[in-house]
């Protein structure tokens, strides 16, 4: 009954009794989602895949958000896609590490844009039930179909764009059911990608499956009712060492909101370097306050202590480009302490050829202590002789699920990553329109606008 | 090693040395393709699919084989993968089950017409390698790969494609790698929805996923260099119980054809029926030689002796329409008595409803013998008294590995199937055209003017 029971909450959600917390997390992760998308399509990554993919472009039907054209809603959910991963900087469900916004707000951006009459709410609410979908499937997976190398957020992803894509066409349960299977059997995303450009294909190759699953489906096209947990049905051939949860974690939907526990990454690096980086912010700013703000680290050395996790991932002593200082806790304390921030300005290749940088990275020290958490870093500052002169000791790092990004951070990433593709003018004026989307009563006019701003800043 | 083993042997492999055999056996793929397609394109699956996609469709640049238009190279493989398979009548590999033209030739000619300039030669040697490449990763997973879920076809076919294109393009071994990377990230197709349209979907999706990748490679786009043997690679994954012997089977290529072991089913239907319908095929020929051509079956009743699988699969007694007749052993040795053949034209919902055909299903009784072979059969025919008065024993049937179609049959299926939806004319014309597609020196000419003949008939 498990496909049935995710199609028909699904198709039946009634809108008005979404708790409003639960509408504040979407609104969030659609906004995370814009900015990461608008930043990300700059990226080499999604440069190539465009050029490659342009001669077949369909007509002009849903933006490339970030970009100067709009192309058919297949390949905007699949270059989006790829863009809103590109970073790193995405949303993150921490119990399951699934990227929920990319392949779901990919996909029904795109349709939505094609529909052409879709209200902020009505987006929400598909979005809603996307997300629902793939974070309760990936906990029922969660964790032996991640171990064995699946690329857990594509591979659940499609299943959560075809369900937000079914729940705007406003598909009968049965179709509904029809468009799960279709997207349940495009399985998309290895882990043994990472590093390379495929791993955020698999994003952007995940929103077009759940796309191209709920048009088929929309047309009639079957694919049973049953194909989540047949006996040779998508969750158990991909677990297949595992038990799949499938009835307990579709029992929780609308009872436990999955989206509420949505995490926003402040730093665009791995999420263990966090509480360290977190740490050295903070150390300027005190340090700031006592001092005034020439702050000075001259004869100054630093240890950082950390969760071993730290050390295993990020142990980089002297990163030589801005993708190895994503694996540089030492880095990234270095331009927390000089910079104040850590921001996508701070990773790049310029930033880490900066000798004030690479010359504080170098006095960085860090120290694996066990009975740490993995949210937790303590910052000391020690003196040309060893001598503990200062100190900072993070509990809970900024984007742990006990210390969420609050909105003003998140407006302020955004600002970060658009103001590095465009002016600062302009991502301002950009971040209060993606603020605001949900809340529109024609989404589509929103959107237009937003996109026309960036365009004619192009 | 085993990606760069697959890349360096797909990319550098010298057309001059390819046996004549193999030539002869791709040759025979790619026309059997052509027949599936075109008679497949009418199928309802294939034009919901249609319809559902036609508003995103890019610009003309290959056929819908078998239909009026031309779309853009991304949609023409999807469809045309799903038009080769919907019938379940194309070509198989039987050492893995694997149908290796639909998701290779779906990708490969969509391409080949995009790219303007390839002869047959050249097709032939992209097929050949995207063949060998998606049943020699078969042979390395089988069976568990299967026996989990997998369909076989679509998981292999990606790669397969994206190895066919990528040498159309003549991409460096590099790229060839990076192309079966990407390909493998896209693992298409589940057993489950056998059944369904999306039975068909799952090839048509590999044939647009191995081709996305090959396209994606071609402008440099990474995915890593060992993709299919890492540790968490493709063949790890999508084989967890088993041992993948990738080594082993691709160390075999261009030593052993898999090409040269791709037979072709003569009948519309479930493999193991096939010895029972080509028994009472021959015996009507036996008949009509001693009464001449009005054979007559009045009070006659009929016992065919197969292998146990054979009930167990296609046991249906009184099947209700052309789909269920797939499934009744009963249903064929009636056809094949009544109308000496048992192509398409015997698996129409009229043909079923035909009261000739369904007394004489009526009078046929299947029964398992442990002792008889797959491709085995004994017909009996008994008087009302029940003494046997004829019989004849099927020792391989046609289409086995040890008797394989020979070309005329091969022509006469094709006739046969195109025959269902254009003229006895047009499908002479277009088999003529199509048996010498790889000997032309533009391919592309060649298959305009064969679509063109189709389209005029239209």
């Amino acid at each position: 009954m498990a496909t049935l029971v995710l199609a028909e909450w699904a198709a039946n959600l009634n809108s008005s009794t979404i708790p409003t917390d639960v509408s504040v997390a979407v609104q969030r992760t659609l906004f995370n989602w814009l900015g990461c998308t608008i930043y990300g399509h700059h990226h080499g990554t999604v440069q190539k895949a465009r050029k490659a993919l342009q001669p077949f472009f369909g007509p002009p039907q849903a933006s490339l958000i970030g970009g100067d054209i709009q192309v058919d809603i297949q390949h905007a959910a699949l270059l989006n896609g790829i863009a809103s991963h590109v970073h790193d900087n995405d949303d993150t469900h921490l119990a399951t590490i699934i990227h929920p916004g990319g392949p779901v707000a990919s996909a029904a951006v795109a349709y939505a844009q094609y529909a052409g009459s879709v209200s902020g709410a009505e987006l929400e609410t598909a979005l809603i039930v996307g997300i629902e979908a793939e974070c309760k499937l990936g906990l029922a997976v969660w964790p032996s179909h991640y171990d064995i190398g699946w690329h857990i957020t594509s591979t659940t992803g499609a299943i959560g764009a075809a369900v937000a894509v079914g729940r705007l066409m406003r598909l009968s349960v049965q179709n509904m059911a029809h468009a799960i299977g279709i997207a349940s059997v495009q399985v998309n995303g290895l882990r043994t990608v990472f590093g390379t450009d495929t791993k955020s294909f698999n994003v952007g190759a995940a929103a077009r499956a759940g796309l191209t699953a709920a048009l088929l489906a929309q047309q009639g096209f079957t694919s049973g009712q049953d194909v989540l947990e047949a006996k040779r049905g998508w969750a158990n051939v991909v677990t297949p060492s595992g038990r799949p949860r499938l009835d307990e974690l579709l029992g929780q939907l609308g009872q436990i909101w999955e989206v509420k526990s949505n995490a926003f990454k402040p730093f665009p690096c791995g999420i263990v370097a966090h509480p360290a980086i977190d740490a050295a912010i903070q150390l300027r700013q005190k340090l700031c306050k006592e001092q005034g703000p020439s702050v000075a680290f001259q004869d100054l050395h630093f240890r950082v202590e950390v969760h071993p996790l730290v050390i295993e991932l990020t142990s980089n002593p002297a990163p030589k480009d801005g993708l190895e200082a994503k694996f540089s806790v030492a880095h990234g304390v270095a331009v927390g302490l000089f910079v104040g921030k850590a921001g996508p300005a701070q990773y790049t290749d310029e930033a880490v050829a900066d000798p004030n940088i690479s010359d504080l990275t170098s006095r960085v020290q860090a120290l694996s202590k066990s009975e740490l958490k993995t949210d937790e870093a303590v910052l000391k500052v020690l003196s040309a002789n060893g001598m503990e002169v200062n100190s900072l000791h993070v509990q809970h790092a900024i984007g742990s699920v006990a210390r969420p990004m609050t909105d003003e951070e998140l407006v302020a990433k955004f600002k970060d990553q658009v103001g590095l593709v465009y002016s600062s003018g302009v991502a301002e004026e950009v971040a209060g329109r993606a603020w605001t989307l949900t809340s529109q009563g024609s989404m589509i006019d929103a959107l237009r606008m937003l996109t026309a701003v960036l365009q004619s800043a192009h």
